[in-house]
């Protein structure tokens, strides 16, 4: 398989130390080969401030990354910095985009089996010229593809969940909730759940908006209105879709087996269950694309940076995923 | 201590099995006594028919309750009933009322040391007569307490949570969260920490309305305008208050430790946290009413009553509770 194409992150967060403590465990976590983008000088570094004896290679393409990465972590492209853990500079956010559109450039091109993005600070990169809200609308740019069609799913060990608004103020939330957003939405996750994650029938079970599904419109007409029939549409375009369901009662346990994916009317309707259930290891996906993206599902976490406490299980965890999803998409 | 008075809830639901089962754990629980009221036939019955092999006995009164416990179960009250589970009767809400009536009452006139309530169907209970949105109002009425004034708040073995507006639609929440509201929740969860948990200092963490806690403004006001300057006046009146938290973040493993409780500003913010994590074992306490009462955090769940499967373990928590809070308010 191809590697997988790892941009680095803020070097002033916990992005760099976390490629080489996922490299470090390689072996023991069963990861797939992969090459950072950048930064040969910053990862020996944030490596040896974390206790971590490990070689650092560059190399000049991709392919060479897949032979080196068995005994040195290759990285890919002459880009690097300085490491200040816990100091964001303008200079590091310069290397940070450089890093990330190379990574993506490279998964979208096809030289590379997929991205995973290391964590940013969006406000930081907007002052060196990066003109989107994330790192999701600028992959979506990168493919092709409108904004509102690349979908961001949270994964964890308990639970897939997408939700259908993201940043927005929650008095919003009602108006935005659209019979034509829902249709859309469960159409990229239907079909991501298929090609990506091997699941032939995918299963999605859809929140209801209000508590307890709204008791018939007497908690909120949304349900009636709107999501009762733009699943009864769903089904008869074939999809297994349920729901409304009351989101208190979803998320449960005896709840989440029933269903392959969950599609969240909001924000903390979906990252609540996601983070009280699967912290350390919960993965961002970024479903519609033509190319594979995952991410760590947390942010630069400066405070931390370079202290050796930030945990590598969901960096692991996206590196593992956007391997699976990729020998699935290109293996079958 | 005084036994606590169980109303049976309704009986085609799983409420009297639950009872019962409660019963035959006891010793293995380390339960404090408890009286049912009413329904001495209708226990027999459903223990036989969930295999359960225990003795019933009337008592003619609470303290009378106390020397039965151990070798049967004690009930108190003519009122009683046919067994038809999952198929409920008008009869059977005119006994469920019956039950919650008296046993509220022992509750309030302290000849209980608290009342620990049944599942109830709101919609049938209102079709005798009952006029109350449902228990937790009729126990403020009871107790002599405004409705506003009874706090819900959902406790499990990882959290507890207190959703400060219950059940309207979420288009209503924006508008129902006031400074005052929260200001009154967070002084009713203080003391009831202190003085039924035992808590001499109880930390209270407050949510975001918005996600991120609106990112300054960027989505969502209501921090800024709202939220933000009710916990600075809390705090100048003395209570250990933090917030507000993004709720995605607070509800994650290493943040539960920090707090108490937690007040979230509506019904899915505190429900999806406590379901996901404590489905079993999550126990509904009014806060804020002068007697304790306690019930579980589930419904009749009338399609499973009578075949055995209903699990015990939120009946057994909110029994369990009921007695640890009665021995510290009484027995200080």
């Amino acid at each position: 398989m191809l590697p997988i194409a790892l941009s680095i992150g803020d070097p002033a967060g916990i992005g760099p130390e976390l490629v080489a403590e996922a490299w470090a465990r390689r072996d023991s976590e069963g990861l797939p080969p992969f090459v950072a983008i950048g930064g040969a000088g910053l990862l020996a570094t944030a490596a040896r401030a974390r206790g971590l004896d490990i070689a650092v290679q560059p190399v000049g393409s991709v392919a060479e990354a897949a032979d080196v990465f068995t005994r040195a972590l290759p990285v890919l492209g002459e880009e690097d910095t300085s490491y200040t853990p816990a100091e964001p500079t303008q200079d590091g956010a310069r290397f940070a985009l450089a890093s990330l559109e190379r990574a993506v450039a490279l998964a979208a091109s096809g030289d590379a089996g997929a991205v995973t993005t290391g964590p940013v600070a969006k406000s930081r990169l907007a002052e060196v010229g990066f003109d989107y809200p994330g790192q999701t609308e600028f992959c979506a740019a990168a493919g092709g593809v409108a904004a509102e069609d690349a979908v961001m799913m949270l994964a964890g060990p308990s639970l897939r969940a997408v939700p259908l608004t993201v940043h927005c103020a929650l008095a919003d939330v009602p108006r935005l909730v659209t019979a034509e957003l829902i249709r859309k939405r469960a159409h990229v996750v239907h079909a991501a759940l298929g090609r990506d994650f091997g699941i032939a029938r995918p299963r999605i079970a859809i929140a209801a908006l209000n508590p307890h599904a709204g008791e018939d419109g007497r908690m909120g007409t949304e349900e009636r209105d709107t999501i009762i029939p733009v699943i009864e549409r769903l089904r008869r375009e074939g999809l297994d879709v349920t729901g409304p369901h009351p989101a208190d009662a979803m998320f449960a346990p005896h709840q989440r087996g029933s269903y392959d994916a969950a599609i969240a009317m909001y924000h903390d309707q979906a990252l609540v269950p996601l983070k009280a259930l699967d912290f350390d290891s919960g993965v961002n996906v970024t479903l519609g694309l033509p190319f594979i993206r995952t991410s760590a599902d947390h942010g630069t976490a400066f405070p931390i940076a370079g202290t050796g406490t930030a945990r590598p299980g969901a960096t692991i965890a996206a590196i593992r995923m956007a391997g699976e999803m990729a020998a699935r998409r290109f293996h079958g």
